[in-house]
C-alpha cells in the first residue's frame, strides 16, 4: 500500500533573520564563524540590535529539507513547533505554500516563548554563521508526534539540532518507534559538530539501533567517529548504517552502502549564501530515493539542489529544481 | 545654524511580504498589475493564503527613501506608525540599523491593528503589484508629529500614500507648518495614480501652497494635471512648484526648475524587482540636494540609486550607493 508521505521531517521550526556582515564584526562580537551557536532571548535581542538591516525568510534545517522535497513534488510533511505569532504564521505559510503538510499545534502567544529564529550572519565569502534562539521550537515533545503520521511515512527525517530541549529525546523515540512498527525508515542528519558534542551518546545509540540513512559533512562525521580521516569515518558509519552520505563542501559527496561506494563531484557555484546547502542536499537525496532513483543519481540530484540554494540568499529553493535536474540529465 | 536632519520622511510604515507569481495568477485574483491597491485585514489574510512562499523585508515608500539617504550617510529621520509586534520591531530595527532616527511611538499590540504590510507580487518581468494592508500605519495622526523634529529638518518628505487614513491630513498640515515656520522646505511624492484619484483636491492645494519639490512619474503627473502630455504636465507643475522631478521608467528623469530643464537618462538595468525604484530615486536626489549638488547631478545620482534597487529583490539598497556614485563620476 502506498504511504501518504514519502518523507516526514522533524526539526526546529525557525525563521531566519538574515544580514550581511564582515569577519571583523564576528570577531568583535566573539562569534565563531561557520557554526551554529544557541543563544537565549536576551542575547538574541542584544545581537539583533547590533546587526545591520536584515530580511526575514523561513528556515529551520529539516523544514528547508522538506520545502525542497515539496518543491520537487514530493508528498511530504513537517513537524516542528512555532508560536501563534506573526513569525509563526509566516513559517506555517511558507511551508504550506510550498506544498508540504504542516499540522503541528502552535504554542499559544503571549505567555511564553516566541517563535524561534536564527540570526544568520553572511560574510563576503558566502559563509553563514548561525545564532539560534530556539523559542517555542525547543518545546516540541512526544505529545506533538502524531504516531499515525509517522506510520504513514516511507521515511522520517530527523534533524540533529532538534536534540536540544527537554522533551526532544522522547519525541524522537516516539517518532522512530511509530515509523519502524509500520515498516518505515529513519534518516538522520548530524547537523553540526557542536551539536554532536552535546548529544554524542544519544546519536551513537540511534546510529547503532535506528538509523537507516545518515547525512553528515566531513566535520560532523569525523567528530562522531572520533577520527581525522573522512573516508575512515564513512567506512565506520557504514558498518552501522545502511546508507551513509558524507558531504565535503566543494569536494562533493561520498555515498557508502555496504561494499558500494560512489564519489560524486559538487557543482561549481559562486556562493552567495551557504545557508541551506546541507538541507537541500538531503531534501533532493530523499526525494530521489523515494522516487526509485539509484544512490549515485540521488547524490547527483542532491549536489544540484545544494548548488541552487547557495547561489542566492535564503535557504529555500528559488529555481525549479526538477528543471535543473533535467538540465543535468538526471531526469 | 546647521539643522539636525537633512531629511525627515513621513509615510506608511510597512513590512513587505514579497512573493513571485505569474500574470495568470494576478488575473485569477482580479488584481490589476503594477499599481497599489489597499486591502483590509480579511483580504490580506485571504490573499496571503493564496500566494507562494514569501520573504519579509522592511518597506514603506518614504521609509525606503529615508533608508537610501541614510545609507549614503545622510542625517535623516522617519515618522510612521507600527504596532509593538514582531513585524513592528523588524521595521524599527531595519531603519535604525541603516542609521536613520526613528522615534514614532508604537501602537500597543493586542487590541487593535497589527503592523501594516504590503504583499508585493513580483511577476517575471520584474514589475511589482502592491496589495497594502495599512494596519496601524493608517493611524498616524497630528499627535505623532514632533514639531521640534520638523523644525529641525532642512526638508520634510511627504509620501502621497500616507494621505489615506482619518488623521493624515491634520498630521501633514502640522508637519508642514512646523517645518515652514523654521525655514524648512517640503517635498512631496504623488506615489500612485489611484492615490491621486483619492486625494486630488488635497494634493492640488498642497502643490499650490506648500510644496517646494515634487516627485512624480509619468502616470502620476499627467493624472494630477489632467493631460496626456508628460512634458506639458511638468511645465504646469513647475509653475506652482520650485523643483519638479518627473520620472519615466527606462526613459529616465526630467528636472524642471523655473526656466531650466534637464533630461537625464536612466541606467540600463535588468529588472529583478521594480519595488522601491521611485523611493530610492527620491532618497538619492534629496541626499544630493542637501549636500550641495546641482539638480542635474542629483537626478543622475537618483537614477543610479534606482537602478541599484531594481537589480535585486527588496526595496532597500544592498550595494554601497556612494561607491556607485563614484563609479559613475558623480562624487
Amino acid at each position: 500500500m502506498t504511504k501518504t508521505y514519502q518523507i516526514v521531517g522533524i526539526g526546529n521550526a525557525l525563521v531566519d533573520v538574515l544580514s550581511h556582515c564582515d569577519d571583523t564584526f564576528l570577531a568583535e562580537l566573539g562569534i565563531e564563524k561557520g557554526i551554529m551557536q544557541l543563544i537565549d532571548m536576551e542575547r538574541a535581542v542584544a545581537l539583533y540590535d547590533r546587526i545591520g538591516p536584515a530580511l526575514e525568510i523561513s528556515g529551520g534545517s529539516a523544514a528547508n529539507t522538506i520545502a525542497g522535497a515539496a518543491q520537487l513534488g514530493g508528498r511530504v510533511a513537517y513537524v516542528g513547533k512555532v508560536t501563534d505569532d506573526q513569525l509563526g504564521r509566516i513559517f506555517a505559510h511558507d511551508l504550506r505554500a510550498q506544498g508540504a503538510t504542516y499540522e503541528t499545534v502552535m504554542a499559544p502567544a503571549g505567555n511564553g516563548a516566541e517563535t524561534g529564529r536564527c540570526i544568520v550572519l553572511v560574510t563576503p565569502d558566502g559563509e553563514r554563521t548561525l545564532n539560534t534562539y530556539l523559542g517555542s521550537s525547543e518545546h516540541l515533545e512526544a505529545a506533538d508526534i502524531d504516531e499515525a503520521m509517522m506510520a504513514d511515512a516511507e521515511w522520517i527525517f530527523l534533524e540533529g539540532y532538534r536534540f536540544d530541549g527537554p522533551g526532544s529525546h522522547a519525541a524522537f523515540a516516539r517518532a522512530i518507534a511509530a515509523a519502524k512498527r509500520a515498516g518505515g525508515k529513519v534518516a538522520l542528519t548530524l547537523s553540526d559538530p557542536f551539536c554532536i558534542e552535546r548529544h554524542r551518546a544519544a546519536f551513537a545509540k540511534m546510529l547503532r539501533e535506528d538509523v537507516d540513512l545518515l547525512f553528515a559533512n566531513r566535520a560532523e562525521i569525523t567528530s562522531m567517529y572520533d577520527t581525522d580521516d573522512f573516508e575512515a569515518a564513512l567506512t565506520r558509519a557504514a558498518a552501522e548504517v545502511d546508507i551513509v552520505v558524507g558531504t565535503d563542501s566543494e569536494n562533493g559527496a561520498t555515498v557508502v552502502s555496504g561494499a558500494d561506494r560512489w564519489q560524486v563531484p559538487a557543482i561549481p557555484t559562486e556562493v552567495a549564501d551557504a545557508t541551506g546547502a546541507g538541507d537541500l542536499f538531503a531534501g533532493a537525496f530523499l526525494w530521489g530515493l523515494t522516487n526509485g532513483h539509484g544512490l549515485e543519481s540521488c547524490a547527483r540530484m542532491a549536489n544540484v539542489a545544494a548548488s541552487e540554494v547557495i547561489s542566492h540568499i535564503g535557504a529555500r529553493p528559488e529555481a525549479d529544481l526538477k528543471a535543473l535536474f533535467r538540465r543535468h540529465g538526471l531526469l
